[in-house]
């Protein structure tokens, strides 16, 4: 991955701006910038036109109070840098206003949470360490879903868009009338919804701004998008949520993650990653059907569970044989300690 | 953290009896019989005040079941006799009467349950020995939901007090028209529910407990529980709720264990102790959401999540960053074994 | 446990039907193609029976296209050999037509499960290995809980035999008017619900296979069932799961892998292992409660759930005491990277 090192300079406030700029980048695995800056683009076109400005003010919020309250904890300074703090919160900041109503509490809800997100990346970071793979969005994913869920119990915190809790039925078969164009927006709108932005011209910005820093990023992204929709049409999934671009923003990140960042790209991992992205999309309808009862989003965790699935597998490993006795098992030989 | 080590003789009932005080005693972190012994007194006081002794009679039971599971699986003499195989099966002893109907079949699942507690404490232990953390309560939390999701399913085991399955809604807005002696006992009863009890007096002589072995762990436990529920009150939760400590307990626990049980007093801490005290009353509402569904409550779930993303943050953590490829992955380089 | 390790020649299309034999029998713990070869036998012989052969080829299916998955992500040869990558996959396919409609989408999305679930076998096993314990079926019980709630979310993938989502209510109390023949059927099908297969003949002759393999095996799934049934009939559980063997197949498989498998056969282990099949059956119930709402099965889960916490305990365990601070904590000392 092509790494932008320049204007890393001394001044206290322009490494501070750049940080974030990078932990908007890094949602996408980008450590540069420039891709954070027109993703920041991208968020505030995409708000704008939808007239919830509060989302990318939110975006804009959570990267900075997530970055700060790092810094506050005195983490490591690299990874800092490089916006490994940011991004997460980002997230978080760009969820809060799009499904809770517009408030002071919600603001308050929101930097609080901005702030546990940072606190949860070192905790998942410490935990995934273990096994070599990295958080991903999941300290989002779970930060969020705590807010979200706690919603439902404080009048003061109102609810806006999050779908009241219910049971899943089959989803009914409908015609699926769409458009060549219809197509193309909704694979647009897929890059867009990995900051929760329904907007294609905003997906085509986040396109360019990963071209920016890595082409293959760029590719990977569009491929995602691409297989992820046709693949939902195919199968007759949900109308409203396909032409929202909803069934395709986990699978760009794991095209992304899987065919380009953790892995060098080759044929078998082409392959590979394109085993990743069709999981993804089972993983994401079976995640619909799981929180139904529960009133929350899937955010990003299809993306996270199957790319963790993916990048798991290691080449030397030997699982425990079936054969073998547990030789330290608390019922097994003398205890040293008794 | 003070710890008596007092009393420890060479009598094996006496010193049998003293790991089950210092487990009482450990539900809050205090390795100290006399603090184990208040709490027991506490328990005996709101449950023969609630007319439930069963609820006094199932946490000893617990306590020494747990207790005794734990010699016959010849486990570490130290942390036996410090009580901690004991708190954990106390807790599930607790539980099982308070939302179980009393029968004969529930006092031997209590047995059951009380004895698989210290098992799966075993087993947490072993988990989260990875990264530095304790088990908490979550082997209490895990054992106790199994055994009351379970309790629906068989006839012969009396559903007496869960709220049955049903689908979350937002709260309604209520006047919450509480007194000032309102919070205060609410606030009281909150430290009383720690051990499912709803008895203010209960809570202040378990505060009298607390101060016996540690002023800092009397104190915070009195802030965790002054914090959630003002906060749960400023934010209009469900009164009845409230008014029964239930906002409290999870609170009080991630106050003591954060502010000075795991890390020393200080500023920042206590700062970082406020963050997560927030967080876990966010934490305890999102599961009152997720679990209605399956019709069990959260128990202490709330606190051990919280704690858990509290603890594991490490000073000198480097993630895995969004630039390197997993050397080792299945698809990356040779395979020597193959 | 005894392991065969004749015909293991330099044939490789041998050596291949030999890995996907012993595939099959590793689902029961057995390294031995014999065992393998009866088991496909009684699944063939249960799925005819009732009607649905696709069950059988499906699970054919899986144990091959997981097998091939293995050697195309080049793992370690020992393992590959002894059938530890091909036993999830044909649980996987076995569930697929078991509870999704026939058809050529359905196939196609079989396959795609079944090579994922090597992906997964080997992502759990990384995982697990930290604590010296087995990934045990748990790779086919989450790949498949995603294949079945994403079904819903399809029109393409047609639900057959799924119980659509529900809130679950404390079970009606019926007579349980069982003769001693309908009990033993009823124990005979527990054994074959291993492989969701509900026959009694298809049982019988599981446990053959089981005894050319290991007595031992084979008595302690004798006892798993025998236990989980009478337990559930005496605590008055469901009749129709019952005497469908619902109640016995995740017992059975804890009986054996606690009983013989993981710990050598003692009076201790035995005792232990009788408690640990009692809590899989509560844990069975638990799931039926847990998931009914998400509409699918538990599949072997309590069999998993149930064995971790009962392999993980290890005799030289200290806990995490909790007088002890956290030295490394990101509030804690110096930084030496800031």
């Amino acid at each position: 991955m092509t790494t932008s090192t320049s204007n890393r300079g001394s001044n206290p406030i322009w490494a501070f701006i750049d940080a974030n700029l990078r932990g908007a980048g890094q949602v996408m695995f980008m450590n540069n910038p420039i891709t954070g800056a027109l993703i920041i683009v991208a968020i505030i076109w995409g708000a704008v036109a939808a007239k919830t400005p509060e989302v990318a003010i939110g975006a804009v919020v959570g990267v900075v109070v997530g970055t700060a309250t790092a810094m506050a904890l005195r983490v490591d300074t690299a990874s800092l840098r490089q916006g490994l703090y940011g991004f997460s919160p980002l997230l978080t900041g760009a969820a809060v206003p799009t499904f809770l109503g517009n408030s002071v509490v919600m603001w308050v809800y929101l930097i609080i949470g901005a702030a546990t997100t940072t606190v949860v990346t070192l905790a998942i970071s410490n935990v995934f360490n273990t096994w070599g793979v990295p958080a991903l969005t999941f300290p989002f994913v779970l930060t969020s879903w705590f807010l979200m869920l706690a919603a439902y119990q404080f009048h003061q915190i109102k609810i806006s868009s999050l779908t009241a809790p219910m049971l899943a039925r089959p989803v009914a078969g409908t015609s699926l009338d769409l458009s060549a164009a219809d197509l193309v927006t909704s694979m647009l709108k897929g890059v867009a919804q990995v900051f929760l932005i329904g907007n294609w011209v905003s997906g085509l910005i986040i396109l360019i701004g990963l071209a920016v820093n890595s082409r293959w990023a760029a590719a990977l992204a569009a491929a995602g998008t691409i297989v992820a929709t046709l693949l939902a049409v195919g199968l007759k999934g949900d109308e409203t949520s396909i032409t929202a671009g909803l069934y395709g923003f986990s699978a760009v990140l794991t095209a992304i993650a899987l065919g380009c960042v953790f892995y060098h790209p080759s044929w078998p991992v082409l392959v590979y990653a394109l085993l990743g992205t069709v999981f993804t999309l089972f993983v994401q309808a079976a995640l619909n059907t799981a929180l139904a009862p529960v009133g929350i989003p899937s955010f990003t965790g299809p993306f996270v569970f199957a790319t963790w699935l993916f990048l798991l597998p290691k080449r030397d490993l030997t699982p425990v044989p079936h054969h073998k006795h547990i030789d330290d098992g608390v019922l097994t030989g003398t205890h040293p300690k008794a």
